[in-house]
């Protein structure tokens, strides 16, 4: 059974609380298998397909015939659908493409901001139960429009190969090129570069332990997406609430993984009850039932509190990674909220709508950063460079200013700098 | 002396070698202060104020009487110098602030996104000679203008107290709160708040050693800034470029540490062998003079290419903090460059213009980062939160496609989260 409070009746560290995983035993085995990477190259991502992964690769690269073969296993309704998918995740990202900026001022200096996209990126796809061609879409689509120019897919290949549905996802949200490569070994191919693996400016993605302690690990080296944690939905609901609806959608998240985290907050018991019960009854027909059961029972959690006020302000303190406004007039209170990776609105909007469809991303901020991080974004593939130039009278101008200011911090060279294009030579 | 080079005699490798700091063996240390920090709160840090900064601290925070008594001990002119310098920073990151969108599709889905500040900030500002009033505005004017209601500025305070350029630079630019506070145990304290300091969502700003080893060991729990490497400066002039403000500009950066590095790379014989004799010349007439000849025989090099679209091409690979284009027509070049943070363009915009005054931030990506990050800017003080609404006509539109979609990945309850909702009840 789910556990119920009284809002009064919990503190706010336990509502607060995450599952959250232990990287500290993974430390050693990784930074081996990225040494190895780094000294032994192709060799060694050979001899670890086989190990890891069972397979004997005869390249590290899927080839153009490869992935037209695996066009002719996939429906053409399943294309279907994520061609639309992709046409809704391209009109959400495309307004996120930004200009530069430039200006000149009275005395002739000129400042800039240009954007420009990230070179080479690397899109990690984990394998096994967790190979998502939602996650293809949702990451490639943004780098895209970025503009990256070279966007490699990596992911395990086991001896049957590559899901057909992961090249297929890949190759319609324009992939540049894609490797058989998984685990920590494929970071650190990305991030060092071998003989068949280019080196790339930033590897996003999800993955495994190993992936994400590799991630970290290489992280300056080049640059990475968040570490994400457990996934996690707060639904906030008031009477009008379904709770069916809103059982169901805290089970979708729940049927992630153990460590997954549903929580409800309602100022209706009587919801909170129905849900409860609802949950209880919905558990029974799922084909992960197990895992469902072991989140909702270790992490999941119904509070009700005194008014949606004051379950504005848990959710606020929350910061969930996904929160639902199951309440009748959401975007009222869509203007409240101040932390949360993702706000699904009204109640019609389960989460899986922008899981896999409505257009927005489904890498967010998890484990409470919502408060200082955002959900991946064609931001996360550009950068911004500066620019300054100053005219004879716009230096001659500021001069003084300059000059005093450096030497206030003993900096007497950065002042020379500037003094000295005024002295006779 | 300098170190010459002819392009076609040194290996990429070793243009692109940074210097870099090693912080192995200072993370225990560290993390025992930060633990002790989270036990003990503020009589931890009243401990290690006295026994690092030699200061017997009455109160952490500093009183609004303290910061008026130091407005008198500036002088009007350098106020003035701080605010004009204030307005041009304000000036371009002004041009920084975004607005979220909003759109609605035909079936009557909305979708958006939000752009929130971050809500609480601290800025770190560094005690002893590194102590720069430019810093404080180049970190809390961003800051100001993305809406982050409080700022809390803190800097270890020695016992004759925290310098007033300091604390006068932090009043003008709008800081909220001033802490007394230095190294690793400040950054614990506004990692996880203790009686007296508040727990803040980021921390950013530069420091030592310590100071870098901690931000790197609360990552996660609050964001960070980057973790700057040695300063660095490349320098691309032509034959028009005048070898004393080269010179000049390259041991502005020298000066900096033993570890900051100052390159040139040139078409122009000539030019090489100038500029290597004024930095001689010029070396001598530093009052840091020590310290900037170190970095320059450590780490300073001039390369000789054949043209200029080769020296085009080193200064991409280098990907340099700081880049002055000191040729002709330094705008046709400005296009060509793909990785830098800050581009001074010109002959007559020495780096020290873009360090204090111009307006565009002075906190740039070091060591080849430049490839995937950025400037400090307004983007790292405000958070993005995506928002979808579906319609009753929207989610009956998409529905098939999206259970098909869950369904393809295994993931009932995502599938049924949608059906369920046309399911009679």
């Amino acid at each position: 059974m789910i556990k119920l409070y009284n809002v009064a009746d919990i503190p706010v560290d336990e509502i607060l609380a995450r599952a959250a995983a232990d990287y500290s035993a993974y430390e050693t085995g990784v930074k081996e298998i990225i040494e190895n990477v780094r000294k032994c190259g192709d060799k060694a991502l050979y001899e670890y397909a086989e190990k890891f992964d069972k397979a004997k690769l005869k390249s590290l690269k899927v080839t153009e015939d490869e992935i037209e073969e695996v066009f002719s296993k996939v429906s053409a309704e399943f294309i279907g659908i994520l061609e639309r998918a992709k046409t809704n995740i391209e009109a959400y990202h495309t307004r996120q493409i930004r200009q530069g900026f430039k200006y000149e001022t009275e005395n002739g200096a000129v400042l800039g901001q240009k954007i420009m996209p990230v070179e080479k990126v690397c899109v990690y796809v984990p394998g096994g139960t967790a190979s998502y061609p939602s996650t293809v879409l949702m990451n490639i689509v943004p780098a895209k429009l970025a503009g990256v120019s070279k966007i490699y897919m990596t992911t395990p290949c086991k001896e049957e190969g590559i899901p057909a549905n992961i090249l297929v996802a890949a190759k319609i949200a324009g992939v540049s090129e894609i490797y058989k490569l998984g685990g920590a070994q494929a970071v650190a191919a990305f991030a060092y570069g071998t003989e068949s693996v280019p080196k790339v400016d930033k590897i996003v993605g999800p993955g495994n332990i190993y992936v994400a302690t590799a991630k970290r690990q290489v992280f300056g080296e080049v640059s990475i997406d968040m570490i994400a944690g457990p996934s996690e939905i707060l639904v906030v609901a008031d009477k009008g609430a379904k709770a069916k609806n809103v059982a169901a959608d805290m089970l979708s998240q729940a049927e992630h993984d153990r460590l997954a985290t549903a929580i409800l907050v309602t100022d209706s018991e009587k919801l909170a009850l129905d849900v409860s019960a609802e949950i209880e009854r919905q558990l029974k027909l799922l084909p992960r039932e197990e895992i469902a059961r072991a989140s909702i029972e270790n992490n999941g959690k119904i509070i009700v509190a005194d008014n949606l006020e004051s379950v504005i302000d848990i959710a606020n303190k929350i910061a969930p990674e996904h929160l639902e406004l199951a309440v009748e007039t959401p975007f009222d209170y869509l203007e409240k909220i101040k932390n949360a990776g993702s706000v699904f609105l009204g109640y019609n909007t389960p989460e899986a709508v922008g899981d896999y469809y409505a257009g927005a991303n489904h890498t967010l901020p998890t484990s409470g950063t919502a408060r200082f991080s955002s959900a991946l974004s064609v931001d996360d593939f550009i950068k911004k460079t500066q620019y300054i130039y100053y005219s004879d009278k716009a230096l001659a101008e500021a001069k003084n200013d300059i000059t005093a200011f450096a030497e206030s911090e003993g900096l007497s060279a950065h002042a020379r700098s500037v003094s000295i294009r005024f002295e006779e030579k």
